[in-house]
């Protein structure tokens, strides 16, 4: 199994048991979440944007607007940054308020930034973005003019140091609490996608495709 | 409509008129947020770690153990932080790639720590903690002895800078692409509660309780 390197910035000090460092488990959890949160500093101060992204390969990949000031903060600065994903699984009720915990998958990366200005490297990331929250869309939709390539900029991040922390199954109770009426156990937290809403203005005959079904 | 302040950290610079300052909005993001992330900066580098946390009135309250790295660190250190809840509410399906977006409600507030000694606050912080996440909770679980509140750290942050940010409804194509035979609409995102896991070692006989149902 390959791991990432356990380093000064990702060495879990607290409830090291939970600390996963794994790759394939760190993918996984990437690829599960819909955004992340990007951390950098600025005049000291740590500031947060929570953005889009995609993994390919060992980089993340984020994108906005060539106008946006953060965006061009860190191709300009090339700013240290950290990434975070974090999935709150289930609320673990114990039977004394001190072992209530939740189960969690969460993921930090360290990295910098880097200017993607290859042309297929861009596309393959842009077509991801599309395809990792809508499997199935890019084939049809318009797909970016030259104008709309300039106003994008995509920026990369190698995974270099990254840490997982996980937390599973059902509450662990003092041994003299086990034995008290409560009860106690896992209540399970799921994200779901409901009935899509189509547009007010959806051209009359176009029918929701399969993929959103 | 009360309002949180503009300042240089919180002026929402793309976008902006996505971007909201009122307290009740404010306040209500962060109240239906189970977790938030906190940021904060270590020799130079942006820290992240996800945890539980409560608002009471206009300060946020997060606990964890007395031995914990960070916890002492924010508090031996009073280091600035930013706070940020995120919550994706739908997937905003253009016909075009380039306006493709999300539904989102997203609030940042910047502060710094303060240690919670006081006893009344630290037992109204932790009663919330668990009645936030699961209301009823807390009537019926065994209460913190002497050594478990020894245990445990409560730090408080003052809300003083904050803003939000959100975005809702249909997508925004450009004119010449409306007629397009392409599905356009919003795929909402929702987190659920599914059915309670019972602990394997639950005593026999206790029943679920009526705010688990």
């Amino acid at each position: 199994m390959e791991k990432f390197p356990i380093t000064d910035k990702t060495k879990i000090t607290r409830l090291p048991k939970r600390g996963v460092y794994d790759k394939e488990t760190i993918y996984s959890i990437l690829d599960e979440a819909l955004f992340c949160t990007l951390a950098y500093v600025h005049e000291g101060n740590p500031f947060q944007i929570p953005t889009g992204f995609v993994r390919i390969e060992n980089k993340i990949y984020i994108h906005g607007s060539v106008g946006s000031f953060y965006m061009r903060e860190l191709r300009d600065k090339k700013l240290p940054v950290s990434i975070s994903v974090t999935f709150l699984d289930g609320l673990v009720l114990a039977r004394s308020a001190f072992h209530h915990s939740v189960n969690y998958r969460s993921v930090v990366v360290f990295s910098e930034p880097q200017l993607v200005t290859e042309e297929h490297e861009l596309y393959k990331a842009l077509e991801l973005f599309t395809e990792k929250v809508c499997p199935g869309r890019w084939a049809e939709i318009r797909k970016p003019t030259a104008n709309e390539w300039k106003e994008t900029m995509v920026l990369s991040f190698d995974i270099t140091e990254a840490s997982g922390k996980v937390r599973t199954g059902p509450p662990k109770d003092d041994e003299e609490d086990y034995s008290m009426n409560v009860w106690a156990g896992v209540q399970p937290l799921k994200t779901i996608r409901t009935t899509p809403i189509p547009d007010p203005q959806l051209k009359e005959g176009v029918e929701l495709p399969g993929y959103l079904k």
